[in-house]
Parts: structure tokens; C-alpha cells; sequence
């Protein structure tokens, strides 16, 4: 079973960025760690500040047919990407939205996810833990 | 281990309501499933159509000391309850708001939740796995 | 044939409350009258100031399949208990929404009813021969 | 008694026109059968897709004092035409507004009607039969 | 002279619920210190979570003669509840609104409240005092 | 010199038409007055509660070189016909919108005309004599 | 092959009307050259400044089945009318809406058309020549 | 007979500020000519760019049973000030509120005057002729 | 023990200014009678129509350590001046925003007080009597 | 003669991607086609999901003297890509925008494009066939 | 060179007033500071709490030929003043607009500026330093 | 001291780019000046037409410890770039926002700055005068 986690701008600051809100463990620790808990499954791990980059990714993986789903925490793209909700929308793998903190408790602009209506599911403000519960889903399918 | 389940109103028409949304199983054949899922953890079980027994409940088992955490599906009463969003805020029990469907992908009055800024986190459209999903959350705590 | 009539909150008050808005007569002689007027129909009758209850009822008499529709007055709970809108969505029995005042008339906020998206149609300001024409159009079909 | 119904744009197409949402009998034949339920009444009926002309006769029937009522169905101009609301608050005949399909479950441009406020009353969502309501209520009075 | 406090959702947390922003006495502390200030006057207390409570006690002491007003501090239902400002505008007893906090001092939803417009007055941020002058103020009519 | 007054729908109903805001007197009676008043001036005089009769007369009167300038009172068609607008824009004569009623001073939705833009200027609230005194103005040019 | 060009309000004055935003030739001019363009087709042509009358001449010609396609400039009616708008989704014939100008570049009450969500598609601010890619399109279907 | 002309902030600027929008002549001059076109008439000037004084000034001369009325250009004051539109309110005296030019041809924020609810009416966009006009209305009175 | 009474615009009228709302005794009798009822308290009092000279003197009394508290009532000033607000958040007396007449039961623009949210809290709808609650409530702080 | 098509986002997926709105054909092969139509026109194609590489390609073509115009679909970008709406007005050649799919008969956010104000007209709705028509009016300018 | 500073309300608190804001310095002590920088430029310093008085000085030193520009830090009125915002548009020399703290970074109505359309230019956040810079840059004028 | 200057889409355009609005002068020609009037900072300037090159960049920079700050103006995305803006919450180095034009004083869309909030303050209208007075400020911290 494969799948593929992609990450949105600034994710790749996770441990450096606002402690307060993100918490100090690097992804990459985090990763190691998931693949550990999930040895059955290849993970694929995509990162990117650029919109266009992640729209690629998903369409590349999206059309791939080995690959059962995608977790996908788009970051500040969520508020306003609709070339990225159209790639989700486009292709046939279903896409999990994941977001580490809780955004509807933070500013105004980050409670609406235009992302959210074309993604399977979304898991908002479960730390890490959500890309876990993400690829859990997944595997139920 | 102890954790409650709440229901809101008119989660206990599943499977017989609009199942094109909400699927046909009931929920107390999918609690058979989650208990047997958790042979560790006693899930205690309350669904009302009413905003106080909502609150009252969420009071009682949120000041419980020996409840880890509580799952709630607020149903209707997500988008404009404020007293069941206070009475989250007051209470020392982490709660993660669970919707079986995606609300962002239907109706725009269903998009905002007056909860999810006051809950843990959220986990939506992931069907009734969302609920064994936040069980799992709870249990990594 | 069988019928329900459900009034919400404050409807208890009738004959007592706001006069020049809602007449001096009771519901209870009104029901009396309806009832004349309908011999051939068995007509319930249910009011609560609780929305819970509210949502119980409908729930309960929405599924009788020997019920042919309900009548419902919402009062207050028309602007914002998408909670009982869930409910007449879940329900097979078809639903009248009735007021009898004329609520376009009225404060800003009584223009808009989420009940009305799912009722089978709304009868507004046409008095208490509202409840009238509603059980003649129940009857029509 | 005297009654005049008055219909607006597009409602010459009933029968023709999405019969989804309007049915497929034309309103010819619906009038036919209106004037054979109620013998006792002359009712008098117009048409047009004009705004100017709509009003002209309201304004001709509204001060005609052998004029019980009108019953209205103000089609598309329900929306935006304040000449048609300042026609019904000018006259002194009771004006009963109606409409075929229930407006507040269509788009969103449809839930407002600036008529419902200067009209006695309104019925929506009843198909034909809100007409024969109407007219049961005129005879009320 | 007798006159009723009701409090509405979560108000029965009061000393155990954020602290910062309620205090950490009780209520029932409270009400005692109130009784002894005015030996005088017979005061009733309720609280309920429930909405349909409210109303339902709303009216019943509403109507009842011997009551000179009402003290009420609706909580989170003062943002919301048309059913509570329809009672409030039905019955003929004043009623004084009361909040603790400074409610126009925190979250934006929780400035308006539907219940001013139909309550006597509003005494808000004075703390549990609050109380102490709408009873003043009922006193001094 | 030569002026034309327009009045726009429901404006023929004057002295008929919510004598509280409108007067007792008609147009014909005044327009008599005004042309006694001004016995130098050849005053046109049109109504018309069609939206294109009057955009007709518009563009008919407006191009007409020997017309020195329009008085149009639009009506209801103030707050929506951004033909007539179109119309005012379009022609060389000036145009001076007069409003009997003080618009400002009424429902909302009056507070907006989408003519005065186009407009030279507007007179509202000064009754009858507003007409007078836009004649008074174009006289001055 | 049949087709039917409509002009809304004001159309009537093109090449006398703002001719920094209409240009400076007369429609009639423009037709001659149409039709010498195309002369295997039969183009017939109707402007009004009413809003009924283009109604009218909607339904005429779009239940017409010798009639391809229309192509209509709605005018100003293109923001408000949702009598046209209704008229075009009532009619099988497709029609093409075209604007002269570039209607996204001009005030904001001009950027929106209740008419284009109904219509075929649109095509604005390419000038006169934007009839001829209307009817290019008709001819391609 | 005596009027009061009272003339709010940047007024005094008038000949020397933006003579594209106000003209090239001062209030005083304009004044001059106002008095010798009305001998009959005692005209008060007053004119502050402080909304106390302003306010001031209205009470002093509103309450003054020898004023007929006022007329009063509050400039930018117009769109916010409700001090004065609530020291109008509350003075005996009619006041007629002017502006020299058409402020719903200018900035969206000019559209709106808070003024004109409890102005007895209103003159935009006429120039400093329209000063003439007021004083000519109250005259009439 | 000291403290200030601090009134805004048009309060200087009361008695004379809309006694529907305000009653008909001057600011000055009632304050008679306020310093009779306090006789252990040193009241001073200040009005003024302008924004400045409030601003001037909440500064002067705000930071005078011998002032126990401010009573205000900011008049329309409420609704719009940040300087008042930015005032009171800059002194360290607390101060009481008083309102005469219920705010939120009058026009929509008196809803919202920017003030509100910088005081220590609000009186509204109580009538005169709610100065003297202030004081009360700033004696027993 | 030289054009440019420049597609945005997702339009790389033409034919596979929503066929029930965006056809089956490829764009390759429109391409072709197109080419095929217009022997004489040199046509480029560049496609890009990265909106950054979408302003660099404006910036370089729109300064090209040897390239009479170009035609852009932004996709998902036309709904927020300032950027790219600033590229268009900063380039002296000519762009017509197309939409394949009517996007005003679409989601909401669709309704809007920022770039439509900048852009020389709009094709909307005319499927691949708009490709077309925005060649012939370049070829016609 | 002549220039002017002119300081909005409550500006002559700093120091007093939230240090952690606006610091612990007075303005008098900067004011030593920025002559002592720039002894070539003779700087004059006027606040007032007053609207009307900083309109009063704004014209008087806006229209004086020997004053190079003004720069302005209009406090709590930057976010409402149109009057201060005419008087800026009105004159002729360049007025800077200054803020301390970052207004973009405080409550939602800090937002915005009605002051910034007119000024020449704006600049936030960078404390007392952002006086120094304004200087600079009207010095390099 | 090391510096970077950071310049978002189409400022490469500077010089070739609506000079009425930016100037005819390029930014190159600017930083030479720059670098001679500050020969003790070394600068480092970047440009990018593409969001996430321009947050790469923000990232690499803001966390190099011999980087005193960056100056960045971030062109289009300042109104809607989230990602840019989080990348300058996430980074130590202090940003300085900078706007050629003046950004209040253009269109509606320009008002508001995603970007503000989080930069330590904003320099706008200044022209590239402004970059000088950014770096004044950072040496000066």
C-alpha cells in the first residue's frame, strides 16, 4: 500500500516556527516515526512553498493508481487556493486535509478552507497525531 | 479508561435519515463495533435532542476526574450553540468535535461551527470512523 | 386521516400575548373550531416552549405511517433551530409551515426561516385560517 | 363577490416552462377549474410580463370598491419591484400573495420578496392549489 | 415585594468556570449575601440549561401578579434566543438583563444580544453587583 | 423655454395614495399652480409606471434641443432602474431628481437611488415645493 | 438558418451615447455589415427600452423551432431582471449574452448580470465585433 | 423673518479648495448676493469646523422662536456626525440640510448622510444656488 | 470620595429634548437629588457638546488619584468616537458608561458603542435612576 | 501574425478532468485544430499550474512587438491572482480572457475574476469554441 | 525649511499611556531629540484632543508658502475624520501620515485610515522613528 | 551590516510599468544609489514574480543570524499571500513592508495588506524614497 503525505509553506519550519502553536518536533522525526508505526505502508513525503509545485504533485500522484490516498496539509494555501482545491476536485484519489493546529480557534482568516469541500475528510488540531489518524482512515478504506 | 460519546439531535434516526449522507448502519451497531474495537476503554454512551441535556451531560462528565475525554457530535446544534460551546470552554475534559459528513462540502450554514474554536480539534466527512479516529486521539493523550 | 398540528414557543400564550399581533382568541377554541370544521379528520395537538421537544415530536408523528402531514407553527424557532429543519428534512410526512402573522412585516430577523428550505411550503400572515388552509391543502393531496 | 388574480412574467409559460419545478398543467386549465370549485365567485384574471402594466392593474382593481381581493403571483419581479409593492400599499384591497414553488428552497436571489411585506399575507410552495387557498381565504374575510 | 433571578446556561458553574472572567464565589454564596441586603424582598432563584426552562419559567412568573420583575441573566442564550425575547416581550412583569462579564470586552458574537431590545434595561461588567442594582433599580420603581 | 416633468409609477396616485406622506392634494391640481406660477416657462407633463415608457420619454425629451432641462421624480423606480440611469446619463439635458417624501427619513431601502449619480442634483423632503424649486434651479442656469 | 439579436435599454442610442464607451457607429450601420458578412443566415433584430417587451419577444422567438439561437445585450437589465433571466431558462433556444463593453472594468453595479448564469455563455467588452463572435458560435453548434 | 445659514468644516475654504468640485467664489461673496436677492430676510452666517460648535450653534438657534429655520451644510460632518443629526432631532426649528455638489456622484462614503433622517429635506448637487432654494422652501413654509 | 459625572452631546437638553425618551426633569434637578442621596460623596459634574473637551477632561479627572470613578454618559459620541474610547483606556480611574434610554431598543446605529468595550461596564434603559446604580456600584468597589 | 494561449492551472488535465464540464477532447488536440484554422497565425501554447511562471510568460510576451495578442484562460487564478492581473495592465498587448465552462453558472467564488477588469474583453461559457473566437477578434483588431 | 507636527488625541499622554504600545518617553523629549538631528529645520508642534482645532491648524499651516509639509499622527481620528481627511485633500502642502504603533496589528477598526487616501504617504509601526523618517523624506522633496 | 531588499511580482517591471503610478526610473538604477548612500550595509537584493520563491527566500534569509533585517515589498501578494505572511511570523529577522505608490489611495482591493500584521510597520506612498527611509529604520534599531 502506498500513499503520499504533501506539505504545504512554512511546514518545513515545524520545530523552528511558533513552538507555542506547532510544538518542537521536526517533521522529518515525525516521519520516521509514522513510517515506524506503519510498516506496511510506503509513505511518500512531499513538501513545498510553491503553490504551482504542490498542484504538480498532486496531479502526479493524484492520477497514480498504486497510490490509495493522499494526506494533504496545505497550509496558508487552505485560506485561498482554489488552483489547489481544483486539483483535488480533478483527481481520482481521495485527498484527507490535515491541519495541525486548531484553525477555527485561531485568526478570522484561518477558519475557511476552501480546500475542505472537494478533500474526502478533514482533521484539524490533533498535532502531529493527525497525520496518523489521516493514514488510519486511509488504510480503513 | 473511561470516555463518553454525545450525540445530538437527530443522530439517532441513522440509517434511517437521508442515507445518502449518513450511510444506513445504526449507531448502536457501529458502538457494538467501536466497544469491541476498545475492549480496553469504556465508552459511555448519550444522545439527545435537547440543547440543556446536551449541556447538562457535557457539565456532569466534563468535571468527571476518571473521563479521559469526551467525543461530541453536536449535529445541529454546531452552527449556532453557544451554550454547548461554553459549557466545552468550562469543562477541564479535552473534547474532539466529530461530523460523520464533510459539513463543508454541503450547505453554506453548515461550513462554521461555534464549537470547533473552543474544542481540541475536529475530525469531519471521515463517516463513523471519525469517531473511532478521536477515540484513537484520545487514548495517544 | 390523522393530522398533528405542532406549535413552538410562546404560542401557548395566545389570546394573552401581543393582541394586536396575534388576535384574542385561544388556540384551544380555534382548535375546537378546526376540528368542527373537519369532522372527518383526527387532528393532535402539540405545543412546547423546548426545541428538544419539539424535535421529539416530529420525529415521532414524522414516521407514523398512519400520519398524513403535520402542521407546524415554529414561532421563534424558525430563525434559527436548523436543528428542527434537520428534522423535517429526516422525516417522510410531509410538513406545512404556518404563521400567523405576517413575518415579512415584521423585525428584520423574522424574513428569514431555516425551516422553510424543507418544509413542503409556507402559509404567512393569513391569521389562524393559516392552520385552516394548511389541513385543506393536506387534505388535497 | 369579485376576485382578480393577477399573474406576472413568465407565468404564461406554465405548462411549457420547467415542469420540474411547475407542473405541466397550463394555468388555462387550472382557472377553469378554480371557477367551477367556486360557482359563487366572478374571477377575474391578467397576465403580463410587463412591470408597468402589472401595477396599472393593480392600481384599477385595488380602488375598485365591488373588488373583494387579488391574489398575486408577482414571478420573478416578487424580487425586485418596489413599483409592484408600492402599487399593493397604495390600494385598499387586500392583496394575497402566491407562489407556485416554495422560493425559499430554490437560489438564494429567490428566498426575498420586497411584495410579502405590503401584502396581507403569503402562500408558497403549495403548487396550484396555493391559488384555491388564497381564495378560500378571501372568501373568509 | 417579591421579585425572580433566573439564570441561564452554565451560570450554575459559576466559581468553578473560568475564574479570570466569573469570579470564584457561587452563586448560591451570592444569593445568600443579596437575601440578607434586602430582608424585604422574597427573592425566587432558577437556573436552567434548557431553553424551553426558560420560557417556560419566564411566563409563569412573567404573568404572575404578585412578582414585581424579573432579573435574568440569560447567558449564552442572550445571543441567540428569539424564543426568550419573544417571552420577554409577551409577559407584563419588567425584566432587568444582566451579565457578569463585559460582554461588549470579548468575543464579537457575544456583543448583541437579542434580549435587550425587549428587556427594561441591560446592566453589564459590573460583576455579580450587577445583580445587586437591578434589584436596586426594580425597588426603586 | 420649455421644461418637461416626469413622474415615475404610483405618482398618478397622488391625494389617492398614503395621504400621511404624499398630501391630499393631486398632481393636476398643483401642476396647474405651477404653471400659473411660472407663466414663461412651457411645462410638459408625463407619467408613467412603465419603466421603458419612461426611458422613452428620456431619451425623446432629453435630445430635444429646445428642452432646457427635465424634472423627474422616478419613484420606485429610484432604488433599481439603472436603465433610467442609463437613460439620464446618456441625454445632454439636465436632469433634477425631486423626491416628495423625505427618502432618507423612510424604509431602507429608499435611502439608495441608483439615479441620483447621474443625476445633476436631487431635492428630497421639501413636499411638492421641491418641484418648484428644481424648476427654479434650471431657470437660474 | 434563423437568428435573433436583441438589444436591451439605451441601445437604441448607440453612436450618440458616451461614445468614449459605445464608439461612434449606429447599430443599424453594424446590422448591414452582419448580414453582408453572413448572408446565408436570416438575422432578425428587436430593441426595447421595456423590460415586458423583451420578455415577450424571448418567448416569441425561443419556442420559435426555425430559430437557432439569440444573441442578446441585455442593457442595463442585464444586473436586475430576473423576469429575462427567467424568460432565457425557459426557453430551449440558446442564447449568447454580449455587452459592448467591458462591463468588469466599469462601476461595480455593472459587474454582476443576473442574466449570464442562465445564458449559453457571454461575451463582453470586445465591442460591436462581439456580435459577430455570437453569431460565429451559433453557427458552429 | 430670520434664517440662520450654518456651514460645517472646510467650508470656510470655499473659492480656494478644489474649485473643480466648489467653484471659484467665496461663501461671503455668495452671501452678499443671497441677502440683497431676499431684503426681507435676516440671514445669521456661522460657520466652525468643530462638531461641538456646530452642535452648540444648532441648539442656540433652534430653540430661538424667532428663527423660521436653518439650513445647514455640514460637509463631512454629514456622514458621521450623530451629535448633530441629534441636536436637529431634538430643536423646534426645520432645518434644511444642503450640499453644493451631487455627494452620490462622488466617493462611496459621501452617499450616505446621517443628517437627512431628521433634516425636513434635502439639497444635493445644485451648486450654492442651492442655499437660494432653502431659503426660498422655508419661505414658503 | 470623589468622583465625576461626565455627559456628552444634547444632554444639556434634557428635559426639553424628546421627553418621550427622556423624561421631563432637567440633568441639574436630578442631580440635586443625587447629591442628597450621596451626602458622603463629592459629585462633580461636566458637560459639553464637543468630542475634544470631553476627551480633555477624562484625561484631567482620569488621572487624578484622588477620582474613586467617572460615571459617562458619552451621548451620541458613543456610537463613533475611538478618541473617547482611546481616553478611557489610557486612564487608570475605571469608568461606568451610562445610557438613559435603552440603546439597543432604538435605532440600529445605537447598538454598538465603542466606548463599551474600555469601560469597566454598562447601565442602559434604567432612566436617570442609572447614575445613581453607577455610583453605588463605584462605592462599593 | 504571432498569438500566444497561455492556460493556468488544472488545464493541463483537459479530457481527463470533469468531462461533464470541461468536454473529453485534449487540448493538444484542439490545438492542432486551431492551428489547422489558421494557417496564417503563428500560435504558441504555454501552460503552467505556478502562477509565478504564468507572470513571467505575460511579462515576456505582452513586451514582444512581434506578438499581436494573447489569449488567457487563468483557470482557478482568475479568481485571486492580482499578480497576474497586474502583469496584464502592465503589458502594452492585448488580452482576451476565456473560460471554457460558464463560471457565472458555477460556484459562487467563481462569479468573480479579478482579472476581467484588466483584460481586454471576456469569452465565457462557448467551450473550446472561445479559444477560437478570441483568435478572430485579435485577427480583427 | 519650516515644518509642522501635528499630534491627534490622546497624543499627549505618551508616556502615560499603555507603554507597552506606545513606549515610555514623552513626545516632548523626542521633540528635543528631532530638532537636535535636524538643526537646519525649524519645527513647529501643535496637539489638540479637538477635531475642529487640528482641522483649524491643518488649513492654517497647509495654505502657509513657507511651510514644506506637515506630518501628522491624527490618533483615533485617522479612523473616522472625513473632515480631517478634507482639510488634508484641501491644501496644498504634503502632509506625511505617522503612526507609532503597527495599526495594522491592533483591533480590526485600527485597520483603516479615512486620513491615508489623501496624505502623501503612510507610515506605521516603527515607533517614534517614523516622525524622524517623515522628516527625512520631506526634506528630500 | 547585512541587509536584503525582497521585491514581489512585476516590480522587475519598474521603469517600463504604469510610470504615471511607479516612476520612470529602474530598481536597479535605484539600488546603485542605495548601495552609495549606505557604503557600510551590504544589500542584497532579490526579486520573484512567484509566491513560493519569494517565501523560500523570506526563510533562508530570516534565519540568518548576519542578517539585521529585510525590506520587502511584496508587490500583488501583499493582498492575499498568506504564506508570505506567515513566512515573516515564522522568521526572527525583523521585515519592514514597503509601497511604492500610495496603496490607500487606489483601488478597493489595495487597502488591505495580509502582510501588515505581521511586519514590523508599513511605508507607503513615499515612491522609492521608501526603501531608504526602511533601511534608515533598521540601521537605526
Amino acid at each position: 500500500m502506498k500513499l503520499t503525505i504533501i506539505n504545504g509553506p512554512n511546514l518545513n519550519l515545524l520545530g523552528r516556527r511558533e513552538p507555542g502553536i506547532y510544538g518542537t518536533s521536526t517533521f522529518t522525526d515525525f516521519l520516521d516515526d509514522l513510517r515506524r508505526r506503519n510498516p506496511d505502508i510506503e509513505i511518500s513525503y512531499f513538501q513545498s512553498n510553491s503553490e504551482g509545485a504542490l498542484v504538480d504533485r498532486l496531479q502526479q500522484d493524484g492520477f497514480d493508481p498504486e497510490i490509495t490516498g493522499i494526506v494533504l496539509n496545505p497550509g496558508a494555501y487552505s485560506h485561498y487556493s482554489i488552483a489547489i482545491a481544483d486539483a483535488i476536485a480533478a483527481i481520482p484519489a481521495p485527498v484527507v486535509e490535515v491541519h495541525i493546529s486548531n484553525i477555527f480557534a485561531r485568526e478570522e482568516f484561518r477558519h475557511h478552507s476552501v480546500v475542505s469541500p472537494v478533500a474526502k475528510g478533514c482533521i484539524a488540531g490533533l498535532g502531529l497525531e493527525g497525520y496518523a489518524l489521516a493514514i488510519n482512515y486511509l488504510r480503513s478504506l
